[in-house]
């Protein structure tokens, strides 16, 4: 708005230039006069011009801009979409560790009788295929026993000894760990060999 | 754009006005062709001008239909992203309902032993939680039995009888069906009253 009323202003001011030329001619016509208004009017001009390709200029770079927020947002909004679909089932994920954990805790009693016996193996069978719901999302069970201890994935609460097996290496797992991916639910809590 | 217009169309006029100037002036003095060639010069420069000039208001235009696209994509994507988000556990969610299914026919035993009767109960703990999880998600069991039918959200198997009862009731649910926020995962297996 401020441009084009800047346009305007200019307009006016050789509205009134030319008003002076115009005296100057028919009072004096002198031809040195009239070359110094010619000359005038056309730094005038290339004033305007030059006010005019400025604005262009700018238009130009504001576009230029503009176009280069544009595809920065589209790849930003590509990446986030990417990881919010890898990642999608992680809340829900999240809230069934513990019914996980509920659900192997409940599945160690030994049954003795077959009634007990049979109702077990019908559970087990559920919680197979809670597994398999959760492992076609994308969740796995972090490898512990045997393993040489790694922070990023497992969490040492205790230390114990066994001159068998390597310094650093996992001796036991206390509570399962899961990983959604490439991204660390919950690390394993494990025992590390001194 | 209408105001750079009538800058144009003021441009315009100020020639025309010119032209009339200049004409009177070379009537009354001998400077006639100093006049035409300052004419020239001058349509060279309104030319260069409103060339200049046709190229900012199309770089505005361009620039205005970017910023249109820009705000677009913002939106969509902003819809994109909430849909994404509402909707993100359906897949997990839609895997868990055989899950669901099993766990219910298991706990449908009955236990007559002791042993038996502890084990089904902890077990009902690990349903729970597990329902608990999916209700988070916003997974919600569909009404059935005494709900008038909806073909949204049930599915009629079969029509029974009950003269006690009201044509077009639900008598039975035969399976449930299950509701993520406002979207049906699975529709509810049902009787109907004849």
């Amino acid at each position: 708005m401020t441009e084009t009323t800047e346009n305007k202003d200019l307009v006016q001011e050789k509205v009134q230039d030319d008003n002076v030329q115009a005296e100057n001619v028919s009072t004096e016509n002198d031809v040195v006069e009239q070359q110094e208004a010619e000359l005038t009017i056309e730094e005038q001009y290339e004033a305007k011009l030059a006010e005019l390709q400025a604005k262009l200029d700018d238009e130009e770079n504001r576009h230029l801009r503009l176009r280069a927020d544009f595809d920065n947002m589209r790849r930003r909004n590509q990446l986030d979409r990417e990881a919010a679909e890898k990642y999608r089932a992680q809340s829900l994920l999240s809230d069934l560790l513990p019914v996980l954990d509920n659900f192997e805790r409940a599945l160690q009693v030994e049954a003795t009788s077959e009634e007990a016996a049979s109702i077990v193996k019908g559970i087990e069978m559920v919680y197979r295929s809670l597994i398999e719901a959760t492992e076609k999302e994308g969740l796995q069970v972090i490898k512990a026993e045997g393993e040489p201890f790694d922070p990023n994935i497992h969490q040492a609460v205790m230390q114990e000894q066994d001159s068998e097996k390597e310094t650093g290496v996992i001796l036991r797992e206390l509570q399962k760990g899961y990983i959604l991916k490439d991204r660390v639910l919950r690390p394993s809590m494990v025992s590390v060999n001194e």
